[in-house]
């Protein structure tokens, strides 16, 4: 095991739970009596020399905390090649041997792009949006499921009182994973995502099946990537008369304090990190795969897409007729 | 004390603790002795019949439970004189010499109309807006306060971690409260209320005074009676190139349990109705005001217009410099 | 009003929303042009120099914080002359004009005293207990309720399942008002406080009454100040053989971050303090009676004993039947 | 497939996600056309014949409720051979051909001896004690542990203001999983064990190590199953001089709206054994295990032990340093 400097950033959207990670990144390194650096901004801050030292008081009482302490930036300058030079030069101004990225698949792009020029670095995943291969989950995943969870118990009651239908809006551009376990938890009427064809039929089917058994309420879980929740709002007054509302979850899914799920794993996976680059390994992600902690080449897992579970899309079906 | 039968309904829009006041209703009856009835889906049911006695169990475990379990509905029909004489038939179909109405301020106008025409009716101020005079607060406001400031809170961490500056849409159409109180109590950088004049100028100069002094975040709340967060957003993008993303929460504001407060709130209020009709009162409100059980004349209700907090709201621009 | 030194400590045991307090006194007075100190751990840090410069940042987000950014300590040196000399002393040192002390009684006692030997002390009521008169609720005690309500709703799923009898101990030394309060908006069937007579037997009879009319829970709330939990579960065990468990729940009570209720009484109050302190006042308790902000002499308010309410006693008696 | 009658009930303590188990059982029965009997409390309810036809309807609006709607319970009769043929008796009356046990090991060997005598049974994980081997987590562990760590939160804000140590000892008679992973998610400084030795002297060295370099909590959390809390705050309040608070959770743990996790989980397995019924299995445990819901025997199950996680263990131990 090489005694080294690490650095550590968090890049792309930020996650609950990325705090943790960053916490048992830094302590770690410490306990193995390494140097351990906080970078600002993500790779652009990674460029413009926004590298401190970090103590093990740097990163006391933040696993409880969401967000990041160390900010999270889109770098348009690190996607040339320029930029990720003037990076790798500023590593080695900096004296940085090893770097962990925390984020997702875009910021595990620029580093198997970085580790291709040299430098030795380590991902992991974190990002709410669970669309990373080799991972059960990603860091932010539980913690935002259950804020939607949350919202969705909260809009039951009302739209009980009013015998109203209710689309709720729920982050997730190209992976319908929140919606997909939010619904089946909160036992959303219908569940809508990019992975599954829907159509407006069939939700309105749904409803009325619910009502003529009794219910009070239908709740539509409707991901960001299919959008038009105030469109199908219309064709569902137009079709089966039945009043409908819109709740744009927004940001409010990227926020909070993580669930002990979420602190757990970011510890496993920060704790990981560090000791691979302990060993000299780069170009890689730590994850979950399986229940265990591994690690994966980043070709592999960039090469691969998040296998879409239809069993819980069918078990949703089927769990809330 | 007069024995009798008393039927409660809910109307408007529903508040958490209308399930509290309706259990403060039914049990404190039972407890005098009295025949209690539920009506459902508001003034509508009343005309409609749809109206059933309540027991002890009726009531069970629904004190911490949102919405109302005697649904709410608006009427056009109770608008009318023929309305509102078919449910005053209803009401003697049923022997219901007591009516207890738990709603907002267009509740209110109905029961005056009912009293004016013979019935006995009290009414509870429920609705989270906090828009009825002689009331320190409406039942459902402090809940509907906390679930605001909460989404403040998961807000603030996504948007610290970006710097980016955050437009929350808040309910109130005519009632800055919610927006008020949940901004003071949140943290926020920005209040705007339907009560108060504000500029654009105004936002962007304390999201730069703040910006200055190194905070890294800005949340501008926003009542919904005010409208335009889209518009908001675009100009402060334009005036100062600050990022600025906007979050609608929408119907989650109106579910939830019940905090302890509105609990108890709608459990004083609930039992304080029952004694005054028992007492042959009506067309009154009973209200919490100066931390007292008060009623008042719904005439002088009806004729007065809640006063606004300008101390809070100069307190809260304060407090966020 | 009268530019001036400013200081502010916590004193006895810690409540949420004591640092929203913190921060109204120290942004009001920055706003005003004054210099704000903060002295760490109450009177003991007065006596020692503890004492430091407080600027906007110093109260950076801390509103939604738990606990108090200065902690707080009990000083047997400041009960002596001695002890009260020596802070006053060290206030002259620092230059401190006036004293901010957030506490419960025993901490106004001492406020008093400095008073009484010239400095000007202003007080603001911070303690979960809610026992300090002229005041509608003191700092901590809204959200010391809500977390034993939840922790009542977490408590009767359990119950339920097992068609138990658990008894909570709840804080409150002399007293009953956070049981009172948590009972009746917990639905707990009993509640048994230092300011009522109680007796075994009738807390039996009211279990076994709910348990004929099919009532799964039966959940008696104990004030800490009357004790004997374990006791009474062996007797209820004796004499109606239902299985009875206990539950302390200790000091989870004290921490949280604090309602919003908690935070705008504390920003209030913190702000009036400071108002009260340039207009050259002293000897003087700020607290929200009758829902308004006022100020009190200590003489009066340590000469007179919260009342209890029995209207809310009785109350909760009636809804749990 | 085979068309049948089967039947579900849950055993031994009751634990956060049973209901999302129940509902999942019944739905996905009716979904394929089955007869669902739900069983109250436990194998004692199946011996005395309190069996009901459960519908749609039956579990409307329970996923998110802690507890068992079908009551839990220990059953000394079930113990006896004479016990379990009565319950093989009911079953025969009741028609119920296949049964669904939800609860922890005790009960799962109460399943596999009705197995012996020819019933076809089924067991499912609900347990918060997490000590169920070939399973990832059981049913109400993940709740539970983030139950710990909000109450872990809430004690280190005032524990931080008091500069105090605190014991909080969380549940867990033979297995250490839930002091384990709340331990490490709320960032207790030290986590004790039945699995693992530990002295007192080490936990008063973390403390003092603690305050060397600066901080202001000290939280220990320690399994029920090896008690003494008291005697610990002592032994350390003598040791070090260092005030020592005591907090026992309790009941509180196994309470409170289950996890958006548990839900899935419960959910997931509830379906599955319905499945396994249908295809003629008997004397098997449904259970998640590497991410993968899978089947295990009985005997296997019995015979071996859930693994400690000793990585966990020493993971915790450094990140608290």
């Amino acid at each position: 095991m090489k005694k080294m400097n690490i650095a550590v950033l968090t890049s792309g959207g930020d996650a609950p739970g990325m705090n943790a990670a960053i916490r048992a990144v830094a302590r770690t390194g410490i306990f193995y009596g390494l140097k351990i650096m906080g970078v600002k901004k993500g790779y652009e801050g990674l460029i413009n020399g926004e590298i401190f030292e970090m103590s093990l008081s740097s990163v006391a009482d933040i696993i409880h905390r969401g967000g990041t302490i160390l900010q999270t930036a889109r770098s348009k300058e690190f996607t040339t090649r320029e930029g990720r030079e003037k990076a790798l030069s500023m590593m080695k101004i900096f004296g940085i041997q090893g770097l962990v990225v925390i984020g997702g698949d875009g910021s595990f792009r620029g580093a198997r792009d970085l580790s291709g020029m040299g430098a030795h670095v380590i991902g992991i995943p974190g990002t709410i949006d669970n669309d990373i291969p080799f991972c059960d989950y990603t860091i932010g995943f539980d913690t935002a499921v259950n804020t939607v969870v949350e919202a969705i118990g909260r809009i039951r009651d009302t739209t009980s009182s009013h015998n109203r239908a209710n689309i709720i809006e729920v982050m997730g551009r190209n992976s319908g994973d929140i919606s997909l376990y939010a619904g089946l938890a909160g036992g959303a009427e219908s569940i809508i995502i990019p992975e599954v064809d829907a159509s407006v039929e069939d939700v309105c089917k749904r409803i009325m099946h619910g009502r003529n058994r009794g219910k009070l309420h239908s709740i539509i879980i409707l991901a960001e990537g299919v959008g038009g929740a105030f469109e199908m709002a219309k064709a569902i007054e137009e079709k089966i008369s039945v009043e409908t509302r819109v709740t744009i979850l927004g940001h409010v899914q990227r926020g909070g304090s993580p669930t002990a799920f979420d602190r757990i794993l970011a510890s496993r996976l920060g704790a990981k990190a560090v000791e691979l680059l302990m060993e000299g390994q780069t170009s890689k992600m730590v994850g979950q795969y399986q229940n265990e902690i591994k690690d994966f080449d980043f070709d592999k897992v960039l090469a691969s897409k998040k296998e879409f579970s239809s069993e819980i899309y069918s078990l949703a079906r089927i769990l809330s007729i």
